[in-house]
């Protein structure tokens, strides 16, 4: 019995310890269960509303933009500029939309060329429409997207810090060619560029749409697009045209703010003249500005109001081209 | 008995409806003070964390600014710029952080030339302190501070501007005024300007500092300020320097993001030359700029780390002075 006795506490104390350590082990799986539980969602497709916030996604589908650059009868341009731009720094891919319908795409000549640098997507059309540029492709895995018209030839740098510029504003358009409304007394619109009389809001010029045709801008509002009303669909239709202006509205309208961040381009180039087709774009048309005019007009009909807001921030890249940029000439 | 029969359904009536009452309105006050309990307290001090957030309070708090100017032996440069700030649009007050020890202020002066457009207060100081300007004054109302050095003149139209720009910004120091520190492969940092090596990231400069004494910042930071170590207290005091550089790190640790958003000036000026006091600035010491790079290596000890990030926006306001500045001379 005595013999029992102290050999009792030995095991008392080990049968205590082994329960101490499993109490211990068990309340700290529960803890940290707890805390996994309490961890928030991290997982976000939605559009960002708060400024460069980096997510633990893919890095590459994170920090690099697909360009989709849409083309109508200007063959050589298109391959002049792909040449350009898909070398772009942080370019994933590459998406033409073919408009010339019933022509075979240059896909084989392309190939033939290669390798490339990044894939180049050709999508064929059935109807040539300018809104076809704006369809939810399912070839985008990137957050950002740059759209780029086929004769528009902007420099790698100016690509570069614009892209850089777009992930701290993600909610906005992001790019080269302002553009403004201006109100008159009579209540109806006007579209227009700085030749247009301020808006009146302090010194200055405002402008309050930045042209999608050389911009960065979230994939997630070519989703938005699709789901507008039928109506705007219809105008862009009818017109041929404003599509752009669409989007200024549709993003406006989802921000609460200005659509639009405008950086000013180092250089920007328009290689119109340079084509062999003698198609010259949309732009030429004699009705084309009066045209957009009319297209704000029924887009504020549309949206029951007028979401455009004005911003005068103009943004350049610090020390770039000149070392000394930021100093004033006097 | 009949009688006080008769009369008491009446007494005991009043009497039930005197209790009646009584309950409703003890219950109707309590209702009250419970709602007024669970009011949520909107008086903010606290930095705001979201862009652009209007609250519902006093207008001009929100929409216009404090000018903090500091002034040590140049009085003649005080005053001088005093009669051009004290007309700024959007000006709610000025405070003269008054560094002449012992001498008197020129506020009697300052009267008999009134009235004014906004009042101006001499806050007189006992010992001459470069950190002066960083109280967290009573008299200031506005949660946006510009901050001046008294010899440097920046036009209306630039601060106007930049004071839109802050309202865009408010968790930034948004100025005229950029600098940068580079690291070295020793680990040892350097300060300086545009005549240092690019830290590398990429084309052109970058920026990591945008200084205090030409600049719009959230009154919150001065709070925040006083609330630093005493060693970052005690280098300032000891250099009488850096309180800018501490501002920054401050800020940057604050927000995770580059403290500063650098607006180019139109029209700034250093009126140094122009004073009678013969008095020209503490930058001038021979050590100012070795004592800065000296300043940012104690403060990443005080601050177990570099918290400064680099930035390359630059922003300039679209349409001014020039209507047509946002297109390149080519």
């Amino acid at each position: 019995r005595y013999f029992h006795f102290c050999k009792l506490p030995g095991r008392v104390m080990g049968i205590r310890l082994l329960r101490f350590t499993s109490v211990i082990i068990i309340v700290l799986l529960l803890v940290a269960g707890a805390l996994t539980a309490l961890l928030p969602n991290i997982k976000d497709d939605k559009l960002p509303n708060l400024r460069r916030e980096p997510k633990p996604q893919s890095q590459s589908a994170l920090d690099s933009f697909t360009l989709i650059m849409q083309t109508y009868n200007r063959t050589d341009l298109l391959l002049k500029l792909l040449n350009h731009y898909q070398a772009i720094p942080n370019l994933h891919k590459v998406i033409v939309v073919w408009n010339n319908i019933g022509e075979k795409t240059p896909e084989e000549m392309w190939n033939s060329l290669g390798p490339h640098p990044v894939p180049v997507v050709f999508k064929v059309q059935s109807v040539n429409r300018m809104r076809n540029r704006l369809q939810n492709f399912p070839e985008l895995e990137t957050k950002a997207i740059l759209m780029m018209d086929d004769d528009t030839l902007v420099s790698a740098h100016d690509l570069a810090f614009a892209f850089s510029v777009w992930q701290q504003f993600p909610e906005h358009i992001v790019g080269f060619v302002p553009r403004k409304h201006i109100s008159t007394p009579s209540g109806v619109y006007s579209y227009g560029s700085f030749e247009l009389q301020n808006p009146g809001f302090g010194n200055g010029d405002q402008y309050s749409m930045v042209l999608i045709g050389a911009a960065f801008f979230h994939s997630g509002y070519l989703e938005d697009f699709q789901r507008q009303p039928e109506a705007l669909h219809a105008l862009i239709d009818e017109t041929q045209n404003c599509d752009d202006i669409a989007m200024n509205f549709l993003v406006a309208k989802h921000t609460g703010k200005p659509s639009g961040v405008f950086v000013k381009p180092v250089d920007i180039r328009n290689l119109e003249k340079d084509t062999n087709s003698g198609y010259s774009g949309m732009w030429h048309r004699a009705e084309h500005l009066l045209q957009r005019s009319y297209c704000v007009n029924k887009l504020v009909n549309i949206y029951d109001g007028m979401p455009l807001k004005y911003s005068n921030i103009m943004i350049s890249q610090f020390g770039f081209p000149n070392y000394a940029n930021h100093k004033n000439k006097m």
